[in-house]
């Protein structure tokens, strides 16, 4: 009965059997981290939701933490947007904003919680975490790479460290002070991270 | 002369033994911490090393998370030098640097481990929380406004803004991306935010 002793043929030749149970398993873990929240979400849950046998569930993802961040990650890349507007100013303010939106939405405070809590110290969840974060910010960095093409900025800039230092107010705000990540803050972070680029704050090591 | 109905005079002017008491229990609560770290730590615990009555320590503070926060709360303003070289720019550095060695030493993981568990959600705590960091960032403004004084940075600036950016590329290295948070992280962060602070960066809000 248990569809691990007798796996039906493929009806459909398209995209593979796996990727789309894969799919629709992170579908469903979204969908009831949205619901229910991080803290009740269950694996049986999940695979009730979307349809398949736990067992399917467990045997992708060794536990709910794994599978919440595999979830979390897609939807992370999708969630901010790489802007092109033309100009370094607007690039920023568009980038920071956001990421301020991202935070302060029901996704972002999901991440976030299953980022920092209890079970995110476990070493294997810390170096995911920290994955994910690289590739994040890896992927803003043509930002700064056009922004020197274009001469706004000195060739030495390290492209890395402009997106770090733009976005880290916003991630103090939201972790530390509990202030609000509006839109003034997103444009506080902009105008602070190209004054400092443009002046030689964030030239990679000089000393 | 005192009425005759008046306390007797203390036989030692000095500290009431409630005062006592609570200086008693927060040592042992951070010696604890020090020794068997934050999930292990338990109220009793904390009694008889601090030679108290469990009670004692149940009627002064509602559970754990209240006392490791009390008692955090002082070493965090004890812990983080407020510096006074004669220039920004050397304040900034020994300011940051005092930052990053104190999120790297055990004291400091133990903060932000508490500030940042799961029981850390819960209101009381937030607000313990925001109310504690707003304290540490109001004693360090004063950098900001002698060299305002100096005449090294412009009179618009904000001095919490300055701060608060010196801080966050350390907490979000500490707390996002897992990248060491030493001497050179905080000469990273020095330099950032005086270029920001000196061109216009940090000026609060003019848009």
């Amino acid at each position: 009965m248990s569809p691990e002793n007798a796996p039906p043929a493929p009806s459909r030749p398209t995209i593979g059997r796996g990727e789309k149970v894969r799919a629709a398993v992170l579908t469903a873990a979204l969908a009831e981290l949205d619901d229910i929240g991080y803290a009740a979400l269950t694996m049986d849950g999940v695979a009730q939701r979307a349809g398949v046998h736990k067992t399917t569930v467990y045997r992708r993802w060794k536990d709910r933490d794994a599978l919440i961040l595999d979830a979390l990650t897609g939807r992370i890349a999708g969630d901010i947007p790489i802007p092109d507007t033309g100009d370094l100013d607007g690039d920023l303010r568009a980038l920071a904003r956001g990421l301020a939106a991202w935070l302060g939405s029901p996704a972002g405070a999901a991440v976030l919680a299953v980022m920092l809590s209890d079970a995110a110290r476990a070493p294997g969840i810390a170096e995911v975490r920290a994955g994910i974060f690289a590739d994040r910010l890896r992927r803003a960095e043509p930002v700064v790479v056009r922004a020197v093409e274009r001469g706004e900025l000195p060739a030495g800039i390290d492209p890395a460290e402009v997106i770090k230092n733009l976005a880290a107010p916003l991630y103090f705000r939201a972790l530390i002070t509990g202030e609000p990540v509006d839109e003034r803050a997103a444009d506080r972070a902009a105008r602070a991270v190209l004054a400092a680029a443009r002046h030689g704050g964030l030239g990679g090591d000089q000393d």
